[in-house]
């Protein structure tokens, strides 16, 4: 049972049983290049967009394996977690799909265009405070009021899996990377991008990127152990958490390095990538171009892989408006 | 000589000359799917992306059929334009590409947004006064001083044979479509649609979407003959061209119906397809969306071709922005 592995024993075996699991209920997201920013950076880019994925993000590869992964005896008390962003509405997706309730706890400060958002798939909201108290004491009520199934939005071992399906695929479709480069948060993209690249292509480099203000992941890195900030503010607010035991396994042992840009940096790549590739977001997908512009000298002449993971953005508050 | 051709010469030939010719400086653009549209409309929808073109818009396929076929006498003398918008980025481009001087006659009072993108791509800018009879003289004048060969944003057969390579690679990327729609200001990606559909899927419907506030093209189909309007005032500022002999050529034989929509249909059209299909288009590419909102029964049960036609958008300046 995937459900029982925890990260060190993941293999690529779990990784290709995510890829048939979930393949009927994602999108296998195109590669989009750009001669524009192969000429702003001296590499050769590779933009996989997981910003077309079902549900607008990558996180339903992960959300998808753990529903999908489920025996019919437990996927008929559902699933749950507390996340107010891409997680919560990829699992709402995935639980849709297979016909199995979603509790989702969200903070009743969320705005109200995430939670429709989260019921327009389905998933059953129940509000908490906007604390860590409040959360874990809410949490643990729905928990024990459904026995539904915990898939943590990262430190899930089918979710990290799940994850990896993603390198695997951009694998298939470049040849030749010399490294990929994808946003760090809990590190759930970045496990499962370290669980597939340290199989089939051990040679391809692994870049997280996270922003200053931020920059939890990169300290940890460089102590040689998790260090959790507290509350973080930045505009990556898909970034703002912290690693966990199984993600840090990935992170502290296949990881090349750690990179960070600022805020300004962040909101001029992200403007940037819209004007000149035309695509739709989020402020955490501009964080890897952001990083790759502060730090030339790393992917100069490199073919390099860059995960757009996600595009669920408002456009009412984009980041360059006037408010 | 394509240059010698009128519209009603053209034939699938020019096409497929057009399609090898210009390969090796466009992008085969991805086709998107919308699980989302598709419900919302009860159609099957194919989303070609010319927003991805290179120079960000379709036109650069006709601007290249037109460079890349010019003899070298006549190429070293260069090409001429009069154009504000994507023709102009798109015929510097292609002449950038083939390293002869593309000389374009621009309004003044043009964003200079606008013009440093034309210069970006090796453009000579030419100002005149923004009135028709400034710009022609002008105009003139450019051409008699330069000898450049005049490639029309959209009346030009070579011009028309380019735009028609993107309806060949739509019917080479989806099967069994009933039909395609496009916007059509000019009428030059209508006719390049007509000229292929006609000769490779004559049973595709053949849709052209405008805004009621810059209805020439559905009037004129309506009358049998070229109503142009004066100044048409719409958000969609790439389709307030009227149709010329040789796009009237297609639109009056092939067009199944002109169907038009409102300024706040296409801003809502724009937004939503923004939101959900997370790609940045122009206010023109959302008016085929927001015709197909607006007639839900003539597409219902369709599998529909629609083609996105560019991304140049001032991201400072939404339409739902307060300004």
């Amino acid at each position: 049972m995937l459900d029982r592995v925890t990260g060190p024993d993941l293999t690529l075996d779990h990784v290709k049983a995510a890829q048939a699991r979930i393949a009927p209920h994602i999108h296998r997201t195109p590669v989009l290049t750009s001669a524009y920013f192969n000429a702003l950076t001296g590499a050769e880019l590779f933009f996989k967009c997981e910003n077309f994925q079902k549900a607008g993000a990558f996180k339903v590869r992960g959300a998808s394996n753990a529903v999908f992964g489920l025996s019919d005896e437990m996927a008929a008390r559902g699933v749950a977690t507390h996340s107010s962003g891409n997680h919560a509405l990829s699992l709402s997706y995935a639980a849709g799909r297979r016909g199995i309730p979603c509790h989702v706890v969200m903070p009743r400060t969320a705005p109200e265009a995430k939670k429709a958002a989260v019921r327009g798939y389905g998933g059953i909201i129940t509000e908490c405070e906007p604390s860590t108290t409040s959360r874990e004491a809410v949490f643990a009520e729905v928990q024990a009021d459904t026995s539904a199934d915990f898939v943590h939005p990262y430190n899930d071992p089918r979710v990290i899996a799940g994850q990896a399906t993603c390198s695997m695929e951009l694998l298939e479709q470049v040849d030749g990377l010399d490294a990929m480069i994808a946003p760090i948060g809990g590190g759930g993209m970045i496990s499962g991008t370290c669980l597939t690249l340290s199989h089939l292509a051990p040679e391809v480099e692994i870049y997280a990127a996270e922003p200053d203000q931020a920059d939890d992941a990169a300290r940890s890195f460089r102590a040689g152990h998790i260090i959790a900030e507290d509350a973080p503010v930045t505009i990556a607010d898909g970034l703002k958490v912290p690693l966990k035991e199984n993600t840090w396994h990935f992170v502290s042992r296949f990881v090349t390095d750690v990179l960070t840009a600022s805020e300004q940096e962040i909101i001029d790549a992200m403007k940037l990538t819209w004007e000149r590739m035309k695509i739709v977001m989020e402020p955490s997908c501009a964080v890897p171009m952001a990083t790759i512009l502060r730090n030339p000298e790393v992917f100069r002449g490199k073919r390099v892989g860059v995960i757009i993971t996600g595009g669920n953005v408002d456009l009412d508050k984009l980041p360059w408006m006037k408010s």
